[in-house]
């Protein structure tokens, strides 16, 4: 792993900054940038090229930074905060591009975790003759892509449950009124969360209540490049085992896929009219008259290139997935408000009896947003 | 109420920090601080005398900081968080002895709350020929005595309910196991918090759940004074309208009364068990079958002196106090952990069913104590 310089991690933070510019956009491809950088004999160090990875079938990072290095890449170092591929894609290998550029020394923050083909762009570097080094600000590198990771390691989503909630822990009433229980700030944050996710997942029960649309708002993104991301929606994952889904969803007149997973392999009729009405149909086995989670979670990951899955949805499945220990992360905003005892609740647990089975979470960070607090926790692994 | 300088700002605050000193013991008469200073007639000031009022029955603020200053208080300026008394109490009129010490001018943070006396000492002041002037940093020393102010002004306590909850809103699980959500950190925050109480409230209820003892225990207050605090137990409110309280309720057996507040006035038998194993009783008229709250509260006040109300409760006297708009101030503490939808609630809000029927507060303060969230609010008057 040797030792990294000064300049070493700041042109290495600088690639990280870059990476984020396609937080948004790059899926279902990792986040990546790359930063191309000239070390004079005196020490001296000047960014020659640096790039990041925009959109799935456009160029990656490598690739922009050394169009924009030309000739001066020659002899210089790249940092590249994941593994360049060694594979022949859409854009050719960056390996083979960078050996070619006359790349000296190429710094990576992390392998690639596909198992498969982890470790093949630093052999090509290295056999080349090309000094690598590999592990700088690697937590960081991580940190970009939770989903793309969890993906090519576990063959599941990151997954990522939202929750917008009262003080006293409470997400609609008990009539299933829940607009607005938070400000329009959360409201943005939320969208954020989508648009970085590959797909949001959603429980029918929550879509005959609320009726949501679950899409991409460009006005309320509240960013620069808001109709650029948009481009794109997030597919919609809607478990129905029993498909109640109404014909006359708004979710099914949006722009985007809609996708039931269900496990009736009978209601020939009613798929076929769902189909009509927009949404796509897959049947995945069932598990005591219920979708079994955690072979939905790999369907998705292995058919739908699902990275970053944001989970909106009620108490049943919220804590269905959170006792099957398949939420990885959890974003709760909560307003400074009280329902009431009568109000819905968070989540269902209904295993939990004694203090002993409490689900103590790790607090990642908590912050406020608008009039409300924004959280993110973990769950603890058992 | 005329200008201050910025000297008479420093010795003002100056002696408001004096009077947080009392904060645990001077129930139930105010927290009050007094500085006594000396201005030359090029500027220079000094303080030459110091007092705060630690406890009932003690000399107020202004005697301890008259007896400091000597003769150096003829023609010096007393700072003092209250206006001074002009009654005969059991330490004379504060207001005569900083006359008769030829004291040149007073300021005075605010007036006395209590309608009857209010302005007497002021008047005092003036007609013996002293400078007063009133109204400096008036917010603050306000809120030295948010109860001693509410039992003056609303002829009730100041009511603060506190409750130990977890990040879903629940205080307990179903079978009422609550040992313990927070930590040890949050759990010293409350023993400070009954300690600058007069009364710690409860509903029979939760009595017979959790047993508790409702006491300041020494060691948990982690304060230097703390024997000297706990020579006060605060007054132990127990509302039990059936007189369901089981005689060997650990309460019973505390250091400090134990005052059951009832609708029962038959069960004379049961009346006379309890009397003989510790407790007062107190019989209240029954409003549709149970205790008026807000009498029972200027009962407390007019009856008990009591300022501040620390309310320690389950959710239905909890909903009870905040649908009546009893509830002053909420102190939360919230755990990072989940305890799910079967567990006890924060607060039994029966009414509640629609989105505008929600209680919002306003947060006052938040942070951290240990591993836990420590929330103040206060609801929105409706």
């Amino acid at each position: 792993m040797g030792e990294f310089s000064t300049a070493d991690h700041r042109y290495m933070a600088r690639a990280i900054q870059l990476a984020k510019r396609g937080l948004y956009t790059t899926d279902p491809n990792p986040r990546v940038g790359c930063v191309i950088v000239r070390f004079d004999s005196d020490g001296d160090a000047r960014i020659v090229g640096e790039g990041y990875h925009v959109r799935a079938g456009e160029p990656h990072a490598e690739i922009h930074a050394l169009q924009a290095a030309g000739n001066a890449a020659q002899g210089a170092t790249a940092y590249v905060t994941l593994e360049p591929c060694s594979h022949t894609g859409r854009t050719g290998p960056c390996a083979v591009a960078l050996t070619k550029a006359g790349v000296r020394r190429v710094v990576i923050a992390m392998q690639d975790p596909n198992p498969q083909v982890s470790g093949g762009g630093i052999a090509h570097l290295a056999s080349a003759g090309i000094d690598v080094q590999v592990g700088l600000l690697e937590a960081d590198a991580r940190a970009l892509n939770p989903g793309f990771i969890s993906r090519m390691v576990r063959r599941r989503p990151f997954v990522r449950l939202k929750m917008a909630m009262s003080l006293d822990g409470r997400t609609a009433m008990g009539s299933g009124e829940s607009q607005w229980i938070t400000g329009p700030q959360a409201r943005t944050q939320v969208q954020r969360l989508r648009a970085r996710s590959s797909a949001i997942l959603s429980g029918v029960e929550s879509l005959i209540m609320d009726d949501s649309r679950l899409t991409l708002r460009a006005d309320q993104l509240a960013l620069g490049n808001a109709d650029d991301i948009t481009q794109r929606q997030p597919l919609r994952v809607i478990l129905d085992s029993r498909l109640r889904l109404p014909l006359a969803a708004a979710c099914l007149r949006e722009p985007g896929r809609t996708l039931i997973i269900t496990t009736d392999q009978h209601s020939e009729e009613k798929r076929h009219r769902l189909a009509q009405a927009g949404a796509e149909i897959h049947v995945l086995p069932a598990e005591g008259g219920r979708i079994a989670l955690a072979d939905m979670l790999r369907w998705l990951a292995d058919n739908e290139q699902v990275n970053e899955l944001l989970v909106e949805t009620g108490a049943t499945l919220a804590g269905a997935l959170l006792e099957a220990g398949l939420v990885d992360e959890m974003q709760l905003f909560v307003a400074p408000t009280l329902l009431g005892g009568e109000a819905r609740p968070l989540f269902s647990l209904p295993g939990m009896t004694q203090m002993a089975d409490q689900k103590r979470l790790t607090i990642l960070e908590s912050r406020t947003v608008g009039n409300d607090w924004w959280i993110i926790a973990a769950p603890h692994a058992d």
